[in-house]
């Protein structure tokens, strides 16, 4: 449900969806599959969708951005040239993206009988972070069924915080995972969504802002810092009918977030962005040489980019607030946010 | 007029355009200003307008791409950030970009009484080869009423080889300069076109090859090469709809045609293609939030991509073959390739 | 002398330099020309100079990264491509980016009589940022003799604020210009400075943060924001051995620091980063092949990106504190930071 | 064993290594997997190692660059901000990246008990391209044993046309697959190696140029034309100590060799190249903050960025001369071009 009232945090100054989630945008869904054995094993899927339909046939306009490329994250070379996304969007693990890719590919050929035989092959999009600290991650848990778990429980409404592809991570010397929120903007006196969903896991102990605020200090004084380790993807979807430049102009505004949560885009951190916008459909049959689009005239963006900007933020903040404490393997323990806020705390955010 | 029939030349498989020019492509317009004194000074300005109307309040959608950043072309970050081209576009000798700069932002100013007061600033497009090899560079003999020369020439028909910025370049040992081409391409049962013009200035002697054939070893068999110094630009201009993306596709095909005619992207070589379409307007001025653009589906854009480096080819062979033996300074003497192909020579080609 | 304790401002975790200056790196120099007329003219020059020797015959390895693309920085093409900058680097007005370029041509041409005649041109590196709304942009007031005035006053210290080409330059609803910090970074036992050096004029009245205090909402309550306007250049100077891929990462760190004061990367801002470090030189003439070089182990790099993002974050701030209220063309009166901060307010910040 | 003076074709002016394989550079190995079962199964997998030791623990420095992104490859993201391999590079089909990948990182678990552990993850680089014009690629047929018995084959000599991941490719509307060769460089008098291995599956039929002779008009005049699908990967190997921007300066350089093929980068082909220097070494464990690295005088690299150009130019043409005809799924039979070369042909090549 995002940061709601109750959490007494408030980033920004825009307007949050209704949701305050990712899913504000028409259409998009999210679901997971949390693999969790009580012992070492603390890791997931998580499954983006941006529309409901058949995505091949129906792609939708994207672009993506690498802010810090110490990532492994597949199938962005297609996107950046395209300017589409033709899969649901997965996140998992590291050394699980094989897994991952494999069980999309099997996934988007049940669906698309014609891949690989009446038309060509086709491109998954997975996206990663190192869960390691919590995880066994060389154990290679994740499997093609958790793959399917993830895409059949997309909906709506989802759970946030140390669930799915965000089970293991850690963030700023905190338990991270799933994100998201979202804002309005008014466009021509009609209202659209831009929404954010990030897998947090980067970040040293101590550093943590919220809006602003150096609650990492105050909290986390007497911790080692261990460098800026991990990453995060950060998704942004939108119903703003936008080009593929300009998808990747808010992309780069992720990266504005994600700096005022504290990161500084550590060496060893995958910080990456991708974009897409509902409204823009490419098909991937047609008879016409051209498809007609529309794009914003970039005098009027601004509130766009800086609501990309205060969504990712946000989510980011959302995923350490919803994380639950989590005790990973040989017993590593990482504590979530809301142990350190007390009600005094919170209120003052 | 391109390369005609009693050239005896014949690149590739497409259909030129009626004027196998840039400027088949409806709008464009090209002028020069030659300036030489038969001593050490031979150079000069090219200005290639989009269109004739305001370039500043409509702007053409663009795209650029730097295959060899040796170069010193201004106005390259915010065509790509932005995806338009909002001045004429200028090509001089290299230590002359900036008299160029500030002569085209007098033009603008003097067009746009809004420019700096009302609204923001202006992007001058400034595009650059080193003709020191023939031209007395170093006497910084481009002055502002050159430039307003050529932007006032500039017209359907124009001259190629050693006229304008041209007039002091170098090529695969030869004497370069202006060059130009253009391509027909059916779509959807409507006639469109790709331009090219290049500013060849590139290149080792004895490499250059013609549609394939190794003319370069043919004709300048004992001489001395001097490594592929210079650089060139390529500019490509179309009727055809596209968006900034796939402008940058084109832009990307730049670099076949010039591989094929015996350059290998040397070090020194700034090798960078520009392309606008004259069919996606930008307005500086929008009420609405909204511009409706339309592209091609991608699906059906090889013909576009072939005809593309097809153009750049022929545009750099005809830059040779009309560019006339010169003498530069010091007496350097650059030979034509007319003087070496023999009318037998010619026919085979 | 940068932010000093008096300012009751403190940026950061990390150690200033000697004098917090981007000169605390050795050799790096700094000089400016104000142009100010009482008037409506108030812009200006600025040189930074890396090396006090021959910077085209020693180049320093350098890296560039556009945040945002809306500027007209030249030079920046090659800077990406040979990894080198040559020339001292300009800041000016946006429009005046011709002249400067010119003057700088001609005074490498005076350093260096071989350029156009022995070896090739010189590659000019001016960057702008648009002073229009207090400067009488339009009229062109930089002339070739302020260049060299600029590059003749180049000197280990240097004034902040409203000086140089921050003489008309706006910042967050408030007045910027020319601001600098440093910070020393440890590695193997040796100690190393990062230098930074801004430009700023970017940003909505209210945004300001510093050190993550909202700021701009304390002091500009009632001001109507005018939209992201503006651009900001950022240069990041070390003596850190590194490689030119290890530059563009701290050149992409800049970003981290302009979003920590309040920028979202306007759409009409030219964001612009550009990194050198004197401990690697490129010389021109090499009768080796080969270039011995140093470089870091990633590994160990998350020290100099942090402070890289703190030091442009601190330069920004920094700008903002020495720029005194100016008043600009038609009466405009853009007021510094001090005004608005009485003793109290700067106690607690 | 490359093009060898049998074949009666000559590519270019430079001169071969001893066998003009990518493994004349000293360490780099080569091995296949090639999976058919006479039916409509033609697939496998190709492994380069870049040396023999531990590659993630001893990493080459690489680059890489995106000629034309409809591809999948893995990896690339990490390639370009780091600098390095750190695994073998794997070539197999596209459906199949998961599964290699997948493979990849159990080998790398299997050699490195620290990855996941004491220290981060890996990055997989898997290169990929659509065999399935002639292989059921929906079927998935690489299984990870594939992918060990190609890494265990890894030797300086292989095989090249339709073998490993070339078994089923296709290009230029013959048979295509590995294709390899090498070109010496002297550089401060002591001789050097760049190798270029690629995975054809490009281009139109008709389109085949060798050395600049238009063969694919001669040998294939009835056919028509499928559009430029399919996909190359090429890699360059060198012993030349190279900076990440040279190296990448070295990638460009293959869309040089790859336009003179026949190619315009059409649409639908992922055209992407890889190269690395063995020259140049980056430990993962260093105790110091710094590593010494050698890198060109960029001033004297053409001879590399030609002889790049050529390697690739060879490698392709050498990867049709070594493919065998060969009869795929639902008996599409796709003729290897010596089929079509008598001896007279030949000789005049």
């Amino acid at each position: 449900m995002g940061l709601d009232r109750a959490s007494g945090i408030r980033i920004g100054r825009g307007t949050p969806g209704e949701k305050n989630l990712i899913t504000d945008v028409p259409g998009v869904r999210v679901g997971h599959a949390t693999i969790r054995d009580g012992a070492g094993v603390n890791t997931g899927v998580t499954a983006v969708l941006p529309h409901g339909g058949n995505l091949f046939r129906d792609k939708v306009m994207a672009a993506c951005a690498v802010l810090n490329g110490f990532g492994k994250t597949m199938g962005l070379v297609q996107v950046e040239e395209m300017g589409t996304i033709e899969t649901p969007i997965l996140m998992t693990n590291t050394l699980s993206i094989g897994t991952a890719a494999t069980a999309l590919i099997e996934y988007m050929l049940r669906q698309n009988p014609d891949i690989g035989l009446e038309t060509g092959t086709v491109n998954p999009l997975v996206c990663e972070c190192n869960d390691g600290r919590l995880n066994d991650i060389r154990g290679l848990h994740v499997r093609a069924e958790h793959v399917v778990e993830a895409l059949d429980a997309a909906a709506p409404m989802f759970e946030e915080g140390a669930v799915g592809a965000g089970t293991g991570m850690c963030c700023l010397g905190l338990k991270g995972g799933i994100g998201s929120a979202s804002r309005v903007v008014t466009l021509d006196a009609r209202t659209y969504t831009v929404g954010a969903l990030v897998l947090s896991n980067f970040g040293e102990a101590g550093r943590l802002l919220i809006n602003g605020r150096h609650v990492g200090e105050e909290i986390q004084a007497g911790q080692s810092a261990q460098g800026d380790r991990g990453s995060i993807i950060m998704l942004l979807a939108t119903d703003i009918p936008l080009s593929e430049r300009q998808l990747r102009r808010l992309c780069r505004r992720a990266g504005v977030g994600l700096a005022r949560t504290g990161s500084y885009y550590g060496n060893g951190s995958g910080d990456i962005a991708i974009a897409f916008t509902t409204a823009n459909r490419v098909p991937h049959y047609s008879e016409s040489a051209f498809v007609p689009v529309t794009m914003m005239d970039d005098e009027h963006i601004d509130p766009v980019l800086d609501m990309s900007a205060e969504a990712v933020e946000e989510a980011i903040v959302s995923s350490l607030y919803h994380a639950q404490t989590t005790v990973g393997r040989d017993g590593t323990v990482q504590r979530g946010l809301r142990e350190y806020l007390g009600q005094s705390a919170q209120s003052s955010l």
